[in-house]
């Protein structure tokens, strides 16, 4: 299909449910409901505790009320073009024009399984960088349908270095190389443009998988300029959206490597047979049937997507944000004494930090004090040295709607927490 | 785990979330909320046209509501215990105290893969029952993991007979034996403990897989009395949740010869191996991570299973109005002049009901009528006779909450419909 057929496409759709250039709350959805709700309060959730952990993320009201559409027939001319929609916007957001996105009832993992099942034929080699967690997640995935598996594995908190990427791809021919974008385990923000560069100099068959879960609309990411193949995503993390949907998107050149496969894929859920003609005729304004998707979950994902792509800010401005706050929360912990998990502020995540306890103290010490300024952040996840860190997001909503704080929050807590903490134990 | 100790844990789990037996809109769930509650209106959905097909299915208030929640730590002591009472009124549901749920986003054609990657080794044999198109699906997923199947095919509108099936068992040993309970594309409903009971007769080591995704909640399953081996569904019909959740209950025998098998498991997503340990150790009251729970559902999931295990009316008794509401739709479409696709009344549905136009008359001629008059219906599915038949779904709420008059507004609907199709033929 042409750009400029595509774009007429998503304009023709969006003039159906957006009114205005910003995005104002889930009024500018569905027009019938618009109207009702010109009468009512627009919806507001429930109070609760600040979710700054790595994913799920803070939710806007007007995805959360999305969420609580009414049932809708998944084969609906209403439905039909909110599945169009999400498919054009999640382009936008990959500054994508003819990958082809694969929107699953799953979590972030069966984008793993996509991979594997479809890409990937059983004795053919893979080539997985690893620095974190999920590295370790995506071979196993990669070896259980059948794959030689091959790791490159960064020290705790560093990123693969492009000269071991060389001498890897030099020695033997790989089908596929998978990195993880931002590994939620460590922190760690890998160079994916300069991993596909490396990629597509020394071994230029290889297909090139970008496992960017807790990076899509948070990290900048230029799919086809950057050439990645494959890029695989969930809706928890930077798109804003609850949990509960699969989010893929595969270049051209990894479609025809599948439909030139040899042996039958070997996954029936995971089948990119099964799902190309649904995606496709979704796109298409078709309904077409293999599973019923998530109905609301796609109400959701749809209105979080025109936040992100039609909104203020700008997709472009909404990166810029979060290298902004980033940095910002960065300095600030480092002045408060906190070390990070990435070995060099250049390998960094912008929509999240991983950071030690200060010497002496521990988990008990920090998390439920945070807890009870009600913010929630994680714990650790890397097995190396899951005691010793743990990890705070900020990412969609609370970087983009300054007008929340959320960040200041964070930082406040933490500063007081701290001294609560250190006065607790000299005490 | 002996059964009074689960009953126990229910309990207590449920004593937190459940104030009264019979349950109220969401304020029952969510204590900090429930005060927050108290002094607005209760969440109420949109306006919308009434939802009749086979599932998705209308969704109470309260229910949408708990899936607008407030974005939740998959790991956080609030949402533990959501999933653990999730996992536990799932039993109550299919009336076993043994079997072992597996809770996992995805669409219900997940299920399929977890029979197909779990407890079918590549080469088996697989025999499944047909009695419509989600037959011919499951053995097309049983043969993308290896299994050698065989089928044993109803005519359009019949269900296998107990004959058919004990030939069969008689010629060949078969690892599985699969049969839709409830077929969607027909409205068959298929003796489930007749079938067991025939397999443990003739097979007892054949494990009897029942596809329950449109029978769970409006069917009645026995499970462990039965001794049907894995009950599989999804949460978008009987069980008045939207969709997004593979719902699955093994039996212990199943899980025992999973966990004997010879070859390792050939998925990754649909692994038991990879999901055990998380639903242990969630009904266990502690958080695990293999993949990100679709939180916001859980909390859906929840709501909804307390209404169907603890309120009123009660589950035998919902079981009994979709019989009787069944009984009645089908006698009044029978005395309007519409034929029905099951061929003999006792293998139809109690759920839904799959009618064939009248002569003259075709979709085109009923369903947009239907619309106009709010009332959203579905077409044929069945390859045989797709253009011959639609299909109306009276599940859940729309036959369980009389005041709503669905089931009323259904029929008026359809004698209007008929008889403005038939004065603009003859006109």
């Amino acid at each position: 299909m042409n750009p400029r057929a595509v774009n007429k496409t998503v304009t023709i759709a969006l003039s159906r449910v957006l009114r205005t250039p910003t995005l104002r709350p889930a009024t500018a959805l569905h027009p019938p409901h618009a109207r009702a709700m010109a009468s009512k309060p627009p919806f507001k959730q429930e109070p609760h505790k600040l979710l700054v952990i790595p994913g799920p993320i803070e939710v806007a009201d007007d995805v959360l009320y999305a969420n609580a559409h009414p049932s809708m027939s998944h084969v609906s001319p209403e439905f039909v073009p909110v599945f169009g929609d999400c498919i054009r916007m999640l382009r936008e957001v990959l500054y994508t024009t003819t990958g082809q996105p694969f929107l699953i009832a799953g979590s972030g993992t069966l984008g793993w399984d996509q991979v594997a099942a479809n890409l990937v034929e059983p004795g053919e080699n893979a080539l997985v960088l690893n620095s974190g967690y999920f590295g370790d997640s995506f071979a196993d995935c990669l070896a259980t349908y059948g794959a030689n598996v091959d790791q490159v594995k960064a020290e705790v908190g560093g990123a693969v270095s492009q000269l071991k990427i060389e001498a890897a791809l030099t020695v033997k021919k790989y089908k596929v190389i998978t990195l993880t974008h931002v590994d939620t385990s460590t922190g760690v923000l890998s160079d994916a443009k300069a991993v596909a560069e490396t990629v597509r100099r020394v071994s230029p068959d290889t297909l090139v998988i970008l496992d960017a879960v807790c990076s899509v609309a948070s990290e900048e990411i230029r799919q086809e300029e950057w050439g990645i193949d494959v890029v695989l995503s969930a809706t928890q993390k930077g798109l804003g959206t609850p949990p509960g949907l699969s989010v893929l998107v595969a270049s051209q050149r990894a479609l025809q490597i599948f439909k030139s496969r040899k042996s039958p894929v070997t996954s029936y859920y995971a089948s990119w047979q099964k799902w190309l003609p649904i995606m496709q005729a979704y796109e298409e304004g078709q309904a077409k049937y293999f599973a019923t998707p998530p109905v609301n979950l796609m109400y959701a994902f749809q209105q979080s997507l025109a936040h992100i792509t039609k909104g203020t800010p700008s997709l472009e401005q909404r990166f810029q944000l979060h290298r902004d706050a980033s940095r910002h929360f960065k300095k600030t912990v480092s002045d408060l004494g906190f070390k990070q998990v990435p070995l060099d502020p250049k390998f960094a995540a912008n929509g999240m930090t991983a950071l030690y306890f200060p010497d002496g103290l521990t988990a008990s010490d920090i998390l439920p004090r945070l807890v009870e300024k009600n913010i929630v952040v994680a714990g650790g996840l890397h097995a190396a040295i899951r005691e010793k860190y743990f990890r705070i997001g900020h990412m969609g909503l609370s970087v983009v709607d300054k007008e929340r704080g959320d960040v200041e929050k964070i930082l406040k807590a933490l500063k007081e927490t701290l001294a609560e903490a250190k006065a607790s134990k000299s005490a």
